[in-house]
C-alpha cells in the first residue's frame, strides 16, 4: 500500500537504548521502545541488539509474525539498507566448536537403538543452555527419575502359547486413529535444540500417522505447524491458560477452526516449577526465549526467563472455568496434570472426556508420584463409582516413557494411550525428521516383540492381570550406606587371568 | 557313484557375485546361486566369499553335513584341486591376538571356584561377538540380573542336629537318573565360544551321569552329538517348532527314533528379543550364523542374523498345537517358558508331563519375572487345585543359577530340576571338556556342603519351610539417589596407617 | 573507681605455667590460675597463652563479659603495657591459607540455589574443626542421614484446579507471627565457624519476621545476641537444664524477663552423643571451646572439650522436674527431643505446651528414627486420646529439613512447624547476615512454588491425605551387593560418538 | 629319667622324606614319619621341614606339648646339639616386609574409636593368610554382611526425661557376672594374626570382668589359656564334637574338672563351609594348621587345611545325642548355631541350658539369616509355648554385632548377652592385650551413652518396643540397575566455588 521508508544502518544505530530503541528483524527496522516491558523474554535481550540487526537471535525462538502481530503498524518503521548496516563479526565459541564437532561425529542413525540413545546424542550436539532447559527436573529431581525406575516395578506376567502370527498395535484416541497406542506430547521451545523445531515433529508424525499435541510454548508458531501438516494429519493442543481468558478464547476457537481434534489444559502448572539446572545456567537469561503463541502476550516484565515465558500463565484456574471451556469448543477436553484419584472423579464428573495423569515431566512438583502409579489408584477409585471402563473418558499417562513394555503396562492397567514427550524431542534435536522416525520405527519393533512375548494380539488383549504393579507404591527406600563397614569389608574378587 | 569332477581356483574365483555364487567348502565346490535367499544367516555372508574357499567361516556353526542336505545334488559341482587356490592372507586383529594371550594367561583349572569364575575367563578368551551374543539380554537387561538376585531374596531357615553323614543328591528327572537335581540346560551357537561346541558337553556330561538338553539351534548337528554319546547316556531336545510342521514332525520322530528321553517345548520365543548388547556387535552380521539342525530351513531373507536363525519359527504355534505333539511321539512332553500360574494349569490340564518356569535367560521379555519367583505363584496354583504334588507332572525352573544353593531353594519350593545353561556354557567355552567337568564337581561339592549345612540327607527331606521367601515379590525398587545431599555428605573415615 | 594498675608484657611473662597462670584479654591481665580447674573447655587451652595474650583465642567462642563474671574482681589484675608485649609470631597454617582462597573464591550469592549449595561453601571456607564438629553425627551417622532421605520416602498427591493465585506461607508459633512455618532452630559454637557468630541471624531473622531460637550453647552471649534484636523479634530459648538448678532458674527467669517468647528444655541429652568425625579431629581439643551462657559454669575439668562443654547437664532430669519448671517461668514450656508416642503423650498430659520431634540433628543416640516418621505416630496416638489438634499443644518436627516441600510435608502430616538448623547455621558461616537472608529468600520461593502446586492456598488446607506417607517405617533395607555377579556382568552400553 | 641322646644337625638332615621324616622342634629331635598322615595339618607342610628344625613354623599354632601329647615316647628321639644345625637363611618376603612397616606404622590407640577401626589395623598388620582365614564367609558372602546390615534395620524409640545419672551396664550370664552384656566368642587359630594368640583375650578379659569362651580349634592350648587365668576368671567352652566321643568325653570332662562355666557345642557345622577368600590364598595350604585341642586328633589325611582341621567333626550328631552330653557333664549346655524357631523349641525341650542364635559369623551356609532376625520368630515361639521367659533357659545371639548399640537391639528383643567374635579378634591382631582392653572400654563407653540415650538405667529395663524391628524380615532387595538410564541422567550438581 504505502511507499515502504528505507533506512541506514547509522540511522538505527542511533537508537540503541531504552529510551529509543529501534531493531532490524528480517530485514525490517520496528521501534521496540513501548514494547520492551510487554516483551515475554524480558527486556534485557532486547536491548542487546538495539540499534542493531536482532535477526538472528530473533529467528529460532520465534514465528516470523511475531513482531508483526505484537507491535501496532506504526512501530513498523520501514526498510533497512542492507549495504549499510556492519557486519557483526560472530565470536565463535569453544562450546560451539566442540558442539558442531559432536554433530559431525554422531553415530549413523541405524546404531540408534532406543530412546536412551537419542538423549546421549542429543546432549552432545545442542547447545547447553537447550540441555539445560529440556533435561532438567524441579528441585532434587528425585520425580523425574522416579518417572523412568516406576516403570521397572512394574513386571509382565506374560502368556504363552496363543497364535500371534499377526499383532496390531494401532488404536483410537478420542476417536481418532493412530498407528502408535501413544501421542508425542508437548514440550516446549523446540528450536532452541534444532533450527526446524516442532516441525520435524510435525513432518515425521504425518509419514507414519502419529498424533502430535501442539505446545503453547512451541517454538513454531501454530499455524507454521498446522501449515505443514499432511491430509488428514491429527493435532491435539496443549493450552496454558491466559490471564486474560479472551486471548484464550481466540488461541482455542482458531484451533478449533484449523482442526484440532482435542484440547488438553494443562492444570498442574498455575506457576512453573524451580528447576535448578536451567537455573545454574545464567546465560539462559540473556538470549533464551519463548515463541508465545499468538496473542499471548500481556505479561510482566524481566524477571529471568523461566517465569517470564509462563507468566500470562492463569494462576486462578479452577474447577469453576470447566464449563466455559465447554461453552467455547466442541473439542474434547482432556485435563492434563490429573496426580490423584480425588481430582480423577471429579474430572469425570465435570464431563471433560479425559485426563492425563502426569507430573509434567517432572518440571513441576518434586516428589511427586509417577503417572503409572497414579493410574492404579485412579482405575479403582473411578471404577468403584462406575466410572470406568467408560469409552467417552479415556485415561492417558506420561512422563518416563521409553520403551514399547512402558506403554503396555500402562495399557494394561487401564490407560487408552500415553504420551511421549522428551524422547521424541531428544530424537528430533540430534537428527530432525529422520530421528522421529527412526524413534517411531523403534517403538513400532518393540510393539510387535513385546505383544507376542505377551501373547497378546490386539491392544484390547491386554489385561490388568498380565502385570504384576504390587511393588509401584514401594517407591523409594533411602538407604543409609554403612560406610565404615563397606571400607573395612574387603568384596570377593573373581579369578585373575595371568596378564 | 561318479566320477568328480575337478575344479580349479580361477574357475571358481569367477563366479564371485550374485549372479552366479560358488563357494569352496572342505575340498569341494558349490554353486550357491538359488540358495543365497535361502541362508538363514543371510545373503551377505555368503557372498563376502563368493569364488572363494569359504570353509573357515562355515566350520565353526555349521555340521558337516549342513550344505550338501540343503543344497540339491545338482549344486554340487565337483571337487577343489588344492593347489591351484590362493591362499587368502589372513590377518590376524588386535582383538584376536589379545584373546590369544588370554587363552594363554587362562587361570589353571583349579583356580577357578564358582560359576562365575568361568565367565570372566570366557569372556577374556572368546570372540567379541559371541560373548555379545550369549551375554546379551533384552531390552534394558533387568530381567537377566533379575534372575540372579531373585535366589539371593530367599533366605534359608536350616535346621540343626540331623545325622547328616551321608547326604545324596542325586534323583530322576522325567524318570532318568541323574547324578545331580539340575540339567545341562540348552544354548545356541556353542562353536562361536569353542571348536567342539556343543560336544565338550556331551562328553564330560556322560562322564559324570548329568542330563544334557540338545538345543535346536545348536553348532554341533543333532547326530554329532547324539553319536558322541557314551551308553546309557540321557538327552533331552529342546525344539522350536517350525512353521513347517512336516519338518518338526522329522526331527521330534528321529530324536525319539535315537533315544532322546524328554521333548521340551519352547514356548516363550515366538519371536526372538532385541537383545541390544547383539545388535551394537555390528559385525555379528558379517559372519556369524547358527547350525540349523536338519530340515529347519526355509526361512526368509536377509534380515539380520538374530532374526535370521529364528526366522523359522511359527509365531502362531498355540495351545490347540499340544494334542498333534503328543500324536507324533511318545516322549514326555514338557513346556519350556511357562510365566504363569493361569498357564501353568492350562498346560496340566493339557496332559504335558511337566513346565519349566522359565524367562528364556533375560533373553525375552525384559522385566518379565524370574523363574524362582513364578514358582512360588505355580505351585500355589498347582496345590490348589489337586494337581500338586504329582508324579506325573514335573516343574523346573531356569535362570540365573549359578550355586547349589540356588537349586536347593528352587527344590525346597517344590521343583523337580533345575536347568542350568550360560554356565556350563561358559565352563566349555573357557576350558573345554575340562570346563564341564570342573563345573559339575564345584556343582557337587556344594551340594554335600550345603545339604549338610540345611540338615537334609535326601532331596526328598527339602521342605518349604526351609526357605523364606516372603521376599521373593519385592523385585525392584527404585532409588533415585539425592545427588546435592551425597554431595555434600562426607562419608565417615576410618582410622589411617601412618603410611 | 580504682586506680588501674598497668603492667608489662614480660611481668606478666612470669606467670606462664600452672603454679600461676596469668593471660592478657582486650587489654587486661587476669590471673586466672585457681579458675584453670573450672574451665568449661578445659585448663589445657588457656595453659597455652599462659603469660601471653590470650585475646584471639578467646574473642570466637567467648563473649565480652565472660571472664570479667566468671573471675572474682581481685584476679582482675590491671591494665597492659601493649608496647611491652612481644608479638606473637603468627604462623599461617597451609589450612588456613587455602580456607581464605576459598573465602575469596566463594561463588556470587544469587549462584546459591538450595540448602546443599550452603554447606558445600561452609565446608570450604570454615576451619576443618569447625566443620567437623558441626557435621558430625553420632556413630554411623546413620541417622544423620535418614533424617534427609525420610522426607524423600514421603510423597505428594497434589490437587488441581483450585485457584492459586494468592499464596499465604505465615503462620503464628506458639501464638507468635512467623513469616515462615519454620523457626531457625539452636545450633552450637557460631563463632567457630563465622567471627560474628549467631548474631548473623539475629540481624537477618529480625528483617524478614523469622523467629530464631537461642542456644544455651550459643558463642554469642544471650544478651549481646538480645541486645542487637529489632523492635518485636521473636526469640525463643534453648535450654540444657544445669546440675545446678538454681543457675537454670536465674537463666530461665532472666531470659522471660527479656521477652522470650517460649523455652525449648532438650530432653534428648542426659549425655552428649559419641561423634567420631569430631573425636578424630584430635586438635578440637586444644583450642575449641564453647561460650557457656553467664553462669553455666561449675563444670569438671579437662575431659575433652565435647564433654566438657556438656558436663554441667543434668543427666537426672526428668517428668518430676516439669512441675518444678512450670512454677519458675510463665514462658510456654516446650520439650525438645520427644521420639515415641508414648511420650507424646506424657508431655501432653505433663501440661507442657508443645514438643519437637527429633533426634537431635543424628547428633544423639544412633538408629533412632526422624523426626517425620516419629510424627505419623504420634499425630495417631495423640489423636487416639483426643488430644490432637489442640490449640494449646503444637507439634514440631526438626531434622534434615532442606527444602520448603519438607516443611509442607510435616504439616500436611499434622506438625505445626519445623525447625530448621544446620541449614541457616552453613548459610551465615558462608556468607555471614547475606546467606541467612539468601536461605529465607529460597524458602519462601520455594514455599510460593510448592504450595501452587499442591493446590493450598493456606496452611490450614494441608491435609494428610495430601502426602503418601505409607513407606516411611520402610527406613532402611540393607542391600549386600553381590560381588562376584557385578564384576561378571556387563553393564549396558548407550552408542557412542565418533569423537 | 633316662639319659637325653644328642643328636647332630647332618644326622638329622638324612631323614628328610617320607619314608623317614625327623623334625627339630624347640630343640628337640622327633620322628614324625608314621604321624604324617595323621597330621591335622596335612603331611605337606610337615615334610616342608623334613630333617630341618621346624620351631618357627610349628610354634604360632601349636601349643607347647602339642608334638609330645601326640607323638609316642618312642619317637622322642632326643635333644639337638644346636651348634651343629645349619642356619637356614629366611628370605624375608615383600608382603612381610609391608606387614612390618604397617606393625610400625600404627595408629596410636586411642585414635581407634570403634570396632572397625581395628579390623582396618589388623588387616594391614597380619600376614594375607591369616586375613583371608578370619575375614572369609562362605560362597558368596552374603550372610557375612547381612550380619551387619541387619543390626541396622531395628531402629530405636528411645525414651526421655527419665533420671538416668546412674547407669549399670553388667549382667549375668549362665549364672555367672559379667561386666558387660557381652561375652567374647570362640574364634579358631590366633596365632596366626598375633605371636599370643588367645591369651590376649584371656588377660584383658581377666582385667575387666568379661567372660572368654575357648575355641575347641584356638592356637592357644586349652591349659595354656586356663593356666594364664585370674582368680575368679570365667570361661565357656565352645564344643566340636568328634567322631571319637571318648575324646570328647575327656576334653569335657577336663573342662569341667578347670573349672569352666558352660559347654557350648556347635551345631551349625557338620562340615566347614566353602570360604572362598581362604580357598583364593592358595598357600594357605603350605604352612597353616590349626591347634587342635589335645585329644582331638585322628582325623584322615591330606586334603586341604580347611577341611584338616574340621575332619574330626562328627556330621552323624543329633538330638539323640544329648542326653548322653547331659550325662557327662553337669556344666551347662547350650546349643550353638540354632537358626529357627523350631530348633529353638526342640532345645529347650531337650533341657539345654540356652541357645546362641547364629550363623557362624556367615562361614557356614549362605544367605542363612542373621541372629538378630532369627531372635525375633524364636521369641516369639517361645513365648507362645510358655518357654519365654524362663531364667533356666537363656539365648544369645551373635553376628556382626561392632556397636554396644547392636547390644541393646538384641537385648530389648529378648537375649540374655550377645557373642562377639571376630571385633575382638581383630583387636588383639592389631594391638595385643591392649587392643582387647580398648575394645571392651569402647563397649562401655558406648554403654552408658546409649543407655542414657535409651533412658534405660539398667537392663532389665529395656522392653521389646523400645525398638522398631518391623523392617527386619525386608532383608534384601536387589536393585537392578537402569544402565541405560543412569549413563544418560545427567546428577544434580552443586554450586562450584572458583578455584
Amino acid at each position: 500500500m504505502s511507499d515502504i521508508k528505507i533506512l541506514t544502518g547509522p540511522e538505527v544505530a542511533k537508537h540503541n537504548g531504552r529510551d529509543s530503541c529501534w531493531i532490524i528483524v528480517h530485514g525490517k527496522v520496528y521501534d521496540v521502545t513501548d514494547f520492551l516491558d510487554e516483551h515475554p523474554g524480558g527486556s534485557r535481550i532486547i536491548l542487546k541488539y538495539a540499534g542493531q540487526d536482532a535477526t538472528e537471535a530473533y529467528e529460532p525462538i520465534h514465528p516470523p509474525d511475531a513482531i508483526t502481530t505484537n507491535l501496532p503498524v506504526e512501530k513498523h518503521l520501514g526498510a533497512i539498507d542492507a549495504s549499510t548496516v556492519a557486519k557483526a563479526v560472530k565470536e565463535v565459541t569453544a562450546e560451539e566448536t566442540a558442539r558442531q564437532a559432536a554433530l559431525a561425529a554422531r553415530p549413523p542413525l541405524e546404531n540408534v537403538l532406543n530412546m536412551h540413545d537419542f538423549e546421549v546424542v542429543a546432549k552432545a550436539v545442542i547447545p547447553a543452555k537447550a540441555w539445560a532447559y529440556y533435561s532438567s527436573g524441579s528441585d532434587d529431581e528425585i520425580t523425574i527419575r522416579e518417572n523412568r525406575t516406576a516403570f521397572q516395578r512394574v513386571w509382565f506376567r506374560p502368556r504363552i502359547l496363543r497364535d500371534v502370527s499377526v499383532v496390531d498395535w494401532s488404536t483410537t484416541i478420542l476417536g481418532q486413529k493412530s498407528s502408535l497406542p501413544l501421542y508425542i506430547s508437548a514440550t516446549a521451545l523446540g528450536k532452541l535444540g534444532h533450527p526446524d523445531g516442532e516441525l520435524c515433529i510435525t513432518r515425521a508424525a504425518a509419514k507414519h500417522g502419529v498424533i502430535q499435541m501442539i505446545a503453547t510454548l512451541a517454538s513454531c508458531s501454530f499455524d507454521d505447524i498446522l501449515n505443514a501438516q499432511a491430509n488428514g494429519q491429527t493435532f491435539f493442543l496443549q493450552l496454558y491458560v491466559n490471564r486474560d481468558r479472551e486471548i484464550t478464547r481466540r488461541y482455542v476457537q482458531h484451533a478449533e477452526a484449523r482442526g484440532v481434534k482435542g484440547l488438553f489444559i494443562t492444570v498442574d502448572a498455575p506457576q512453573l516449577g524451580r528447576r535448578e539446572k536451567d537455573m545454574r545456567m545464567k546465560q539462559v537469561d540473556d538470549d533464551a526465549g519463548a515463541e508465545v503463541q499468538k496473542g499471548q502476550a500481556g505479561v510482566k516484565k524481566d524477571q529471568g526467563v523461566a517465569r517470564a515465558i509462563s507468566s500470562f500463565i492463569d494462576p486462578s484456574l479452577s474447577w469453576k472455568d470447566i464449563p466455559w471451556f465447554q461453552s467455547i469448543t466442541s473439542m474434547p477436553i482432556i485435563l492434563k496434570g490429573i496426580a490423584t484419584a480425588e481430582d480423577a472423579v471429579l474430572a469425570y464428573e465435570a464431563g471433560v472426556r479425559g485426563i492425563v495423569l502426569s507430573n509434567h515431566g517432572g518440571r513441576q512438583l518434586d516428589t511427586a508420584r509417577s503417572g503409572i502409579e497414579i493410574l492404579v489408584e485412579v482405575v479403582a477409585a473411578l471404577r468403584a463409582k462406575g466410572y470406568h471402563p467408560d469409552p467417552r473418558f479415556e485415561i492417558y499417562v506420561d512422563g518416563g516413557v521409553r520403551r514399547a513394555s512402558d506403554v503396555l503396562k500402562a495399557l494394561a492397567l487401564g490407560a487408552k494411550a500415553v504420551g511421549v514427550g522428551r524422547a521424541f524431542l531428544y530424537a528430533f534435536c540430534a537428527y530432525g525428521d529422520a530421528g522421529v522416525e527412526r524413534a517411531i520405527q523403534i517403538f513400532r519393533d518393540e510393539f510387535e516383540m513385546n505383544m507376542r512375548l505377551l501373547g497378546v494380539r490386539t491392544l484390547d488383549e491386554l489385561r490388568p492381570e498380565m502385570v504384576d504393579a504390587s511393588a509401584l507404591n514401594q517407591h523409594i527406600v533411602s538407604v543409609p550406606r554403612d560406610n565404615l563397614f563397606e571400607q573395612t569389608y574387603q568384596p570377593l574378587q573373581i579369578t585373575k587371568l595371568k596378564l
